[in-house]
């Protein structure tokens, strides 16, 4: 198995584009990563995708894009783990570099969520449940995400306003990302008020509805030096996954497949938590960032709030995460996320991260989730030697 | 990278199944193909489907069947390419066992074709071509696999008739496949008499909506014999893409992607199109069969249908197709078919194929394509050594 390191990234700004479609959004990220990697061609694109049929009436995403792309004829395809869909097809364009079978992929997350051709997005994103035996009793995907927070809140004695840090940290952060849908810092009182979307998550607990793309290119490390002078190598790559449905999980509030996740990771990486310089974790809401962090080994179950409380998670913090506004600021478009992730923590260990700038980057870790917990991708990337 | 061998298959009946789900189907496939293969688990599950989402309102398909099938916690994603979105399952397997990182990987392509809890089939199965560019003008998809048919006949000067040695070639196979929808053979009169659906495209040039799933375990060939002394080895696996829209080909009538596809696969197994004992090829219209059989190398560019009037495409001619009912008989479940048309044959370089045996079948080819041949995906496998 080869090692190996990503030489380019790309990314559009998140937000509502309605200038540009879906196969728009990802060729802009896909000629921004292979320009930013010296490279014309690659050998394979895979897109990451979630919405595209439901909401776009458009599937069969990877012949088309590589064709929009001016890469007629590569091989390409499209994956999908729902939320987790962008960190996905980076584990298997990681997984096509090291087999020795393909020399370079683009990766590439995109997704469209304000088009509505066909569904409308809150139904398109309840697909991320178990339709069966979940969504066909009436919960949105906010909603799910309701039952585990009110649950949380009941067994440890907090209010809501004991989520704010979170919020506040992401839009702190992304007030200086370019990139981000939200570019502005909010305070306490902001989230204190915000409005109630699905009891006791509120507005500023979730992360938007936003159109984007996010492309990298990936090589054997052996070749990276070749393209540039500051490749990232790729030092883990774990996969777990547990019920889609919220009911048939064992312990409704530990994210048994986020731990497995990244217990696997660590291991791949010779690390523990301890060594990880940023953390770009699933805020999709609130109640995630607590309940990854905890899975994660970073704080003991029911503790969670304490790491924002303490300004732990903010960038000078122990445990800096969202470091370029996170999934609730960046924005969130959905199959593009777990791209987003993985790009900004190159940003991080390049030094490309302007005012969000962490010293002395050198591991960054980042996790995707899909469903409320189903599928689990966690990817460690350090700095070239 | 290492050598990669099939161990286990599995397939449920093809058909309308209005008692199955479209993840009982899925485990159904899958628990036959472990229980063929002797093993309980497997390190991944890749999951091919098109349409669960449209049609099912059900994405997230990976953690979703694996829990299902008693493989909670394991790897699992899916992947999607329109109709080839089995075959494509089966690559990704085939590269994450070859690049070493996984040492057993269960496929399953599935399709719930009759259940139409969101869009409907149909519309649903447009999203294969291009929304904005020639969905939006109304194309169903049989109606442009019509447009290259009428310009076939136009070019070639062809009746339709010339055409029915394909559908009578699938429909005598099929009747002795009992995992078939239609068992039974027909007359070439009833393939002229049949009722149109798009002109010149008649019921009977049609692969059929249907629900079903087929699952194979990979493992790597140094490992394979400890599991069966019947393993097959994947010689040969390859893909090529095209532009989605029929309006941006080159060549209207000569399958580019198919042809790259196969001469690339070819030269993996150090072949040429006459070794090649059976080739299933995809035939979801008549039409299909005809310009994959002249781009794959059997027949002259025009003279594709000749392979049918003389015979060649029989269990006894020199390239026999569909040997187990193909597309048209078997049926088309799309996102399941890639997985089928590879199931079959393994079965053929097993001699399981029972009445419709092969003698000295050594090589089999299997060729799946999404929308109107923008993703063509061709693999060859051998008897195990």
């Amino acid at each position: 198995m080869r090692d190996v390191s990503i030489i380019g990234i790309g990314q559009t700004k998140v937000g509502e584009h309605w200038n540009r479609s879906l196969r728009d959004l990802a060729v802009d990220a896909i000629l921004a990563a292979l320009s930013d990697a010296s490279l014309e061609r690659a050998k394979a694109l895979y897109v990451g995708n979630m919405l595209g049929g439901a909401l776009s009436g458009q599937q069969h995403l990877g012949a088309l894009i590589a064709d929009y792309a001016g890469l007629r004829g590569i091989e390409a395809l499209s994956i999908e783990a729902a939320c987790a869909s962008g960190a996905a097809a980076v584990r298997q364009g990681y997984i096509a570099v090291a087999s020795g079978l393909l020399d370079s992929v683009i990766v590439c997350g995109v997704e469209k969520m304000t088009e509505e051709v066909g569904s409308n997005t809150t139904a398109a994103l309840a697909m991320a449940g178990d339709a069966e035996y979940e969504v066909i009793h009436g919960p949105s995907f906010v909603s799910l995400n309701a039952l585990l927070m009110r649950r949380y809140m009941h067994e440890n004695g907090l209010k809501r306003e004991d989520f704010s840090g979170f919020s506040v940290n992401a839009h702190r952060n992304a007030a200086n990302n370019p990139n981000a849908m939200f570019q502005r810092a909010i305070k306490p009182e902001v989230f204190n008020r915000s409005r109630m979307i699905s009891d006791p998550i509120s507005l500023m607990d979730s992360s938007p509805i936003a159109d984007g793309a996010a492309a990298l290119v990936l090589v054997p490390t052996e070749l990276a030096r070749g393209f540039t002078d500051k490749p990232v190598r790729i030092a883990a790559s774990a996969v777990s996954t547990d019920s889609v449905a919220l009911h048939d999980r064992r312990d409704l509030l530990f994210l048994a497949a986020a731990y497995r996740s990244a217990r696997d990771a660590y291991q791949q990486a010779g690390i523990g938590p301890q060594d990880i310089d940023l953390f770009e974790l699933h805020d999709a809401f609130t109640i995630m960032s607590v309940l990854s962090l905890e899975a994660c080994g970073y704080a003991e179950r029911g503790k969670g709030v304490d790491l924002a409380k303490n300004g732990e998670i903010s960038l000078d913090g122990h445990i800096p995460i969202s470091t370029m506004g996170g999934l609730k600021a960046r924005g969130h478009p959905v199959g593009a996320t777990g791209v987003y992730q993985i790009v900004e923590v190159v940003q991080q260990l390049r030094g490309q991260a302007g005012e969000n700038q962490l010293p002395d980057c050198r591991l960054g870790m980042a996790q995707n989730i899909g469903g409320t917990g189903a599928t689990v991708i966690t990817h460690i990337m350090e700095t070239g030697s």
